[in-house]
């Protein structure tokens, strides 16, 4: 590392907007977390909050707290919609067009289901080879109930595979693993132009960077509320229905709780109002609470900084590695522009190499079967991180650190 | 109140050799809790395992949690497995037939899904009117998809009801309203007999009483982690298959969990071995901690001692109501044996009546449309609770209290 750069590393960290909020997340000491892309780092409030809904709210006011806000009530039963309400303004839709419910994967589940259900007459869903296997799963399993088909087309022939048979386009935005980011706006309209409709995950994008969801004319919409939403491992997820989809919805798990007067406990199902009937079982309160502390402090800081200092980060961290001489395939796109948060390197022995950094305390991922990838979470990172972190990967390369045996052996399962 | 009472439930208290377990839970000064049927308690330890969790587990341990115990991991990854081991032994099933996933609502599905495939042919599921809500509509999520037919009977003509289109019976062990128990082993037989599969919701039953699901030869069942595990507010809930439908097991819910290699990341879906099938998308895991917590007090207790004091209590309830000449409708059954951990009582006015018990800390709740449903979930109540519980109601009933303006307004949820 030279001086030049540990100096610049410190006066862009002088100079960062953002640099105040490091302290709003309990980093560990002597760790570089750049997998906020996997699991968001623990923001500093949520301890006191859970305390607070686990001792006060469950232990003092028990089912009462189930009851609307005052009255004796935390109001439980709304935190579905107040989490969606407060989710909406970072993906560019209405506060009512979003809710917090289950996992991603069952929110996949239920709009596929519900856009076949609108597109009757058309079985195929169309995605990309590579896109998060949750995703392609969750169309199998439509699939397999014989309820649709499943079609893949690379990227880049992906307007030419949107034919009359299309019900469906389901698209990562960012891409997991490359963290290359779709024009949502340009497919979305092909896909409107071809008669399908449209469903975002928007995992790697939600609360790393703006979304336009509505400016883009979007149908549906998932996203993950354990990553740059630091909700916890195992967040409850959240899901979009544009407004005008509203009256037509319709998906397969109705449960008491997407039930239009769930209290009245009739034998015969009738759906909530919009996005309410997305839901299915009781809301999880715990996870709910903690994903509300994350939600709030990206909400505080906004996405429109978040993602600048991302860019500003990746874009440091490659100076970084070119003035230390270190050369690695970037899978990444390298516009900044055209990425998520992250930076993914293609090395053949990527798994060690990243076993390598972590003993350094230098925490990125891996991603089968050559990636090394990097997540530029900026509410929790410094520019001298960057720094520090390239130093820690051009000595594991430089001493070919990562073929120690201890670094070759498959423990981790993230 | 009668002195003679009074003494007795100080003697029986004295003699209960689960006294100790009350000051386990946090129960809070001036409430006597009849709603652990809806909301478990918190368990004392609860709030300590969860800060555990938090701040040691997800703040210092981030991503590297999720690897298996030991080598920094804190075991995330096998959870769901973990505790489904732990809950299996309460309701008569091996470790491995049971697993902590989602919420009852989404395993439902999943499971009558399962028995539809396992059943080709025929497409009917027959359940019971006033049934539990969320299973009646989660038949309905699957009629909608045209996959399934809901047919309704009442349990005196479930047997004859069961021809050669059933290919499932879905009922609740315990009903949530009247807490009248099915014949577990009889049911499960008949639907045998009828080439039917059988789907058992534990929901008021599991951590309540004795259950035993192999030895009735069950196929399916889930259950409620919310209720009489103590797992806090919409906790995960769980899932039983039995070990002879491992192999054969197939539901549609195919998220990247449930996958046999989740992190190969392939586009093809391939089901993990027995219940892990199950799993959908990421696991909840403070959550999933929360219940461990729960379900290791009840192992700890044991079903049998539980099932025990709580038939113990109600009875006592009920004696003390006669002694104070309060003549109520009473809809359980009259046999402790017939009734799960709880008494129901019909009210022109229960909303109101269950609205001035609260307001003087006696905490049951209400059934539309004219049911008092209290619930006896004994790991934290007393006799003196029981005596003290049955004067207010007497006091209620004698003073007409129920009529005051206050109490007629809807305003709770649950």
């Amino acid at each position: 590392m030279t001086d030049a750069l540990t100096a610049k590393a410190g006066e862009l960290d002088h100079a960062d907007p953002l640099d105040g909020y490091r302290e709003r997340f309990a980093v560990p000491d002597g760790v570089i977390y750049l997998d906020g892309n996997s699991l968001g780092a623990l923001p500093a409030a949520t301890p006191a909050r859970l305390a607070q809904v686990v001792r006060g709210e469950w232990g003092e006011g028990l089912i009462r707290s189930w009851n609307p806000d005052g009255n004796g009530g935390a109001g439980w039963i709304d935190l579905p919609q107040r989490l969606g309400a407060k989710i909406a303004p970072l993906v560019g839709a209405a506060p009512h067009e979003v809710i917090a419910a289950d996992s991603t994967s069952v929110n996949l589940f239920k709009l596929i289901a519900a856009a076949l259900a609108m597109n009757p007459g058309r079985k195929t869903i169309l995605s990309e080879p590579g896109n998060f296997p949750t995703d392609l799963y969750m169309i199998a399993g439509l699939e397999a109930q014989g309820l649709a088909t499943r079609r893949l087309a690379p990227r880049e022939g992906l307007a030419e595979a949107l034919d009359g048979d299309v019900a469906l386009l389901l698209l990562t935005h960012v891409h997991y693993k490359t963290g290359a980011m779709h024009d949502m706006a340009a497919l979305t309209s092909a896909a409107h132009a071809a008669g399908a409709l449209v469903l975002w995950d928007l995992s790697h994008s939600a609360g790393a960077l703006p979304v336009h969801l509505n400016r883009c004319n979007a149908d549906f919409a998932v996203g993950c509320g354990y990553k740059y939403l630091n909700g916890g491992p195992g967040a409850p997820a959240f899901a979009f229905v544009a407004e005008r989809h509203h009256d037509a919805l319709s998906q397969p798990l109705t449960g008491w709780m997407g039930h239009a007067a769930p209290f009245a406990f009739t034998d015969d199902y009738a759906p909530a109002p919009g996005v309410a009937r997305l839901l299915c079982g009781t809301p999880p309160v715990l996870g709910l609470a903690a994903l509300e502390v994350g939600v709030d402090i990206v909400a505080e800081i906004g996405v429109v900084r978040l993602y600048a200092k991302s860019q500003a980060l990746s874009e440091f961290f490659r100076e970084c590695l070119r003035d230390l001489g270190v050369v690695l395939e970037l899978v990444s796109p390298v516009e900044p522009d055209r990425r998520g948060s992250q930076l993914s390197f293609r090395h053949p022995d990527a798994y060690a190499l990243s076993q390598a950094l972590i003993a350094r305390g230098v925490i990125g991922d891996f991603r089968d079967p050559d990636i090394l990838r990097l997540g530029f979470a900026p509410a929790y990172l410094r520019f001298a991180d960057m720094a520090a972190a390239a130093h820690h990967l051009a000595q594991v390369l430089a001493g070919q650190e990562w073929r120690r045996e201890e670094f070759a052996r498959r423990a981790a399962v993230t």
